[in-house]
């Protein structure tokens, strides 16, 4: 899954003793219940038995859904792969797009991100953790229009952050709020729509 | 409310005969459960308590909390507030964006909405129901666009509806995915961006 925005579906195997693969198993279970059935039907016991590993130890090291989840979050953003650079603040922002976009795309990752943001709408610890998943990512691709600004690409005193979400915030809009296709025709759009405001200074801060 | 981008909060009694009023009643009571616990906890015993009316009824009319939240972003969609007319594109885009923001920053409508997307995240009628509400209200604001491609503020074959969603994805992106201030300098940012780019033709349709 080298195209999504984390670089492997949450769970994946990783090196490291038996805690690692214990945590591994186990977040993969969890992000296939919530893929295939939402928060809602997010049951610790389903969980473990879909690991293979005991009760004790999920109930023991996770407690409930939200810890589930909160560390499945934690593990996106752990693995969360770098930006793509390439030279031009329209390219960097299309290449940021293009990975949300075939990140929510994909059948698994897109209904797992919808969990996980529909879990946020009801449990403030799940909102904390997807917030800081997203903070994560956006800190990884502010340095695109940093360096945009470097080259005079766009005024001084844009806001990185504010610009890196602007290009991703209609595929998410797209994929909440209608049935359209999330096809790479709407990841170039948000990313040519944000360079062009960026460029034009609707991102500089407020004095 | 005449602020929101709803005529009234859902359920609020209107004219009509006793239909009438059990539905607004259901609705509202249905919508303040949503806010104040979300889906998951949309009980239609609980529902006809809060709204003083039959069990029988409310499970006869509306049958399953899905069938409660279609009705309600019917409802929601009905009441649709028009849109605002200021002669400028840039002025109309913004006038929708602080709509979107007052009523996404309003503690009760602000937990109505997100428990409505969290719905439609895990249900397919309360998808097809949210998106036919955000169909009727993109409907509503697209003709601010055709205007300007009228007056030639906007290149010809712009899609309106495109642009009308751009003003508003940012809005919701920041209220599921932040926690920042949802304060009415992220709608004009998100108005300004939105105009800027359909002036610049970045939502010209394909050929």
């Amino acid at each position: 899954m080298e195209f999504a925005e984390v670089e492997s579906d949450p769970g994946t195997v990783r090196p490291g003793g038996r805690t690692a693969r214990v945590r591994a198993a186990v977040l993969r279970a969890a992000a296939d219940v919530l893929a295939e059935q939402g928060f809602a039907h997010l049951d610790l016991a389903d969980v473990a038995r879909r690991a293979e590993v005991g009760k004790t130890t999920v109930y023991r090291r996770w407690g409930t859904a939200t810890g589930l989840v909160t560390d499945l979050l934690l593990d996106m953003a752990e693995q969360s792969v770098p930006r793509t650079e390439t030279g031009s603040l329209l390219g960097d922002l299309r290449a940021n797009a293009r990975l949300v976009q075939r990140t929510l795309a994909d059948p698994r990752q897109g209904a797992l991100f919808k969990a996980v943001i529909a879990a946020a709408t009801c449990d403030p610890k799940a909102a904390q953790a997807l917030h800081g998943f997203y903070t994560v990512r956006v800190e990884e691709w502010a340095p695109c229009v940093e360096q945009a600004a470097a080259r005079g690409e766009v005024p001084e005193g844009t806001d990185p952050h504010e610009v890196i979400r602007a290009a991703s915030a209609p595929l998410y809009h797209r994929l909440l709020t209608t049935a359209l296709p999330l096809d790479e025709a709407a990841a170039d759009r948000a990313a040519t729509a944000a360079a062009t405001a960026a460029r034009a200074g609707a991102y500089v801060r407020e004095p």
